[in-house]
């Protein structure tokens, strides 16, 4: 966060950066969602809705799993949240009590660290690399499985490294957690943005699992904040419960809005935007590659490209701080992430335009060429 | 809860309820926000915001403190979050570690104990009745405060008793609390909605309080889900923080709309929607006095008036079931708020129009006089 208010500061005074450290799609919301939110301003109220959701969207998003998974979930599993932050605020409360350890693998997305410590647990980092695509394995979790240890949170495809776990690896961990009495939790965010590869719903192998997903990745509703929660049948009442006392009900609009996402037309412009962030990942991915960044496991989705820049320093901290002011190209470094292989790491975002990653590609050349 | 559902339940099958337990004021959004929102969702992008807020959000907010309490209050100190709940979220975060305890009084708004519970620390409540209008007074806080006592939770006007500390009150427990080196937040969504007294922020007593406020209530804006927090300039970063990590930001369109809570004309469209609130507690307050309920301490804000239906049942869960089966009227029973005299103790919501109170009130006068 200080890169970012530093690149912010920059900026301010004059400074041209090429953003690649924005974990937001440049694209707008669709404009299906944009014209149903002024809809129901001028025709309805916003008020509290019930603290599960609309059911006609619990039942869009029921009808999205058999479409997009062939899996029959329930409206009644499906909870919408306040961006899919509110949804692991949820999932936390449930499977996480006083002490209870959580495998999660080194990087991650530092916010589910935090979480874990919101509710006195500990996370247990387990360093991964690109021989497992940055995700866990049944065998790392037998490694470093103990009394303490009270489950697991997959996310696929990952941030920062935008790798995907296979079906069969993702079938293994379930198996192997679940033969342990743990608990799974699956980080679903950027389902849709893939690229080249299947990406399974942990739903697919377990009706235990717990999955997270959101509307501002693929949907392009960041600012909405709007997000869902899958969860068994048994936890359905207690997730109830939760929601109704932590946040009594996601935003009224977003949810109107967010009803409209999965038409026909508006996923068809999602689909043409999925392609341009393919389109993106090629060029950046090899670009990175030609400039001698090394990256373990190829990313098939999101948007973030992991890239160890050994080759130009050891302390990627100070490189992303040069890149900033001397080469005016915004990244993140690795130890936002984690700390295994932190500090020869950094990651790329492609939520800018091709031509504005060409022109941030340039600039690394240039500098790194000095 | 499971009396809101039967309400609805009842009402689908083509019953007539008069609703006396919705906490959510009946009027709209006023039409300056809903053109603010319909603008932005035209014009802008509905992007992230900082996690603290939109900045000329919090200047407006902290203009109100100086136009309404004379405060200098800097916007620096004012996160902006996703309803009331992640206001609470935040403090509770901010100010509860494991096995504190927390002394609130009983009755009081039931998901504040809900949040304590989720950070590990134990809510003490202290029974409160109409001779300290259901406040906590420094001597209360003086029997029960001991060696793991942390703070305290001051509401005011109170749901459900809709009744106000009163300011040396309030600057009495402050300093009370102070002295033992606790802290004291104040959950203070309902001002603006006061009858014929004055209410106090707690900031206006302490630079150290942490305070609670609201779009949802006064300014008719629930559906959106955005609340303020106040913090002492010592835990503002450490605010960021937890704000960054358990919610990225709050609604963006829901902040855009809020920068003209505060403009004249607004302020003038809910003076007068003050003032029919105002009209219908002084209806209800004398209707009920006058069927034999027993209201120890007559409520001067919010929309609640919290009645002893003693005279006519001593199960308060079984009159409300009974009201609502029976005469069709739904109130809220005690025991939601806490348990002393909870078996006696019934709210009223007059959050519907003075003739819907008029038709509820009839109904109940049928219903006991049977």
């Amino acid at each position: 966060m200080d890169l970012l208010a530093r690149a912010q500061q920059l900026e301010q005074s004059g400074a041209s950066i090429v953003h690649m450290e924005v974990g937001e799609p440049d694209f707008p919301t669709p404009k299906k969602m944009i014209d149903a939110a002024k809809k129901t301003l001028t025709e309805g109220q916003v008020k509290y809705t019930a603290a599960a959701g609309m059911l006609p969207l619990r039942e869009k998003i029921a009808e999205h799993y058999l479409q997009q998974y062939q899996l029959e979930i329930s409206p009644q599993r499906i909870f919408i949240t306040p961006g899919a932050s509110g949804a692991f605020l949820i999932a936390m409360a449930l499977l996480v009590d006083r002490d209870d350890e959580v495998l999660l693998p080194d990087p991650c997305y530092p916010c589910n660290r935090n979480f874990i410590h919101l509710f006195a647990g500990t996370p247990k980092l387990i360093a991964v690399d690109g021989t497992t695509d940055y995700q866990l394995t049944a065998d790392l979790l037998q490694q470093h499985w103990n009394e303490k240890a009270c489950g697991t949170i997959i996310a696929s495809p990952s941030n920062p490294t935008g790798t995907i776990i296979s079906a069969r690896q993702l079938q293994s961990v379930i198996d192997w957690v679940t033969n342990k009495n743990g608990w799974v939790l699956s980080d679903e965010i950027y389902h849709g943005l893939v690229y080249g590869a299947d990406v399974s719903s942990a739903l697919e192998f377990s009706d235990d699992a717990l999955v997270i997903n959101s509307f501002s990745k693929y949907f392009g509703m960041t600012g909405w904040r709007l997000g869902w929660l899958v969860v068994p049948e048994a936890l359905v009442e207690a997730a109830e419960k939760l929601a109704q006392n932590l946040f009594i009900s996601a935003p009224t609009i977003a949810q109107v809005a967010a009803i409209h996402a999965f038409d026909a037309d508006n996923l068809q412009l999602l689909e043409n935007r999925r392609q341009q962030f393919h389109a993106r990942r090629d060029f950046l991915y090899d670009a990175l590659l030609s400039l001698g960044f090394t990256i373990q496991s190829k990313p098939q989705g999101a948007f973030y490209i992991y890239a160890s820049c050994e080759q130009f320093s050891d302390d990627s901290d100070k490189f992303a701080s040069d890149l900033l002011e001397k080469a005016g190209v915004a990244v993140t470094p690795g130890r936002d992430f984690g700390e295994h292989q932190a500090h020869t790491h950094i990651r790329f975002a492609y939520t800018t335009s091709l031509e504005n990653l060409q022109l941030g590609v340039e600039r690394i050349a240039r500098f790194i060429s000095r």
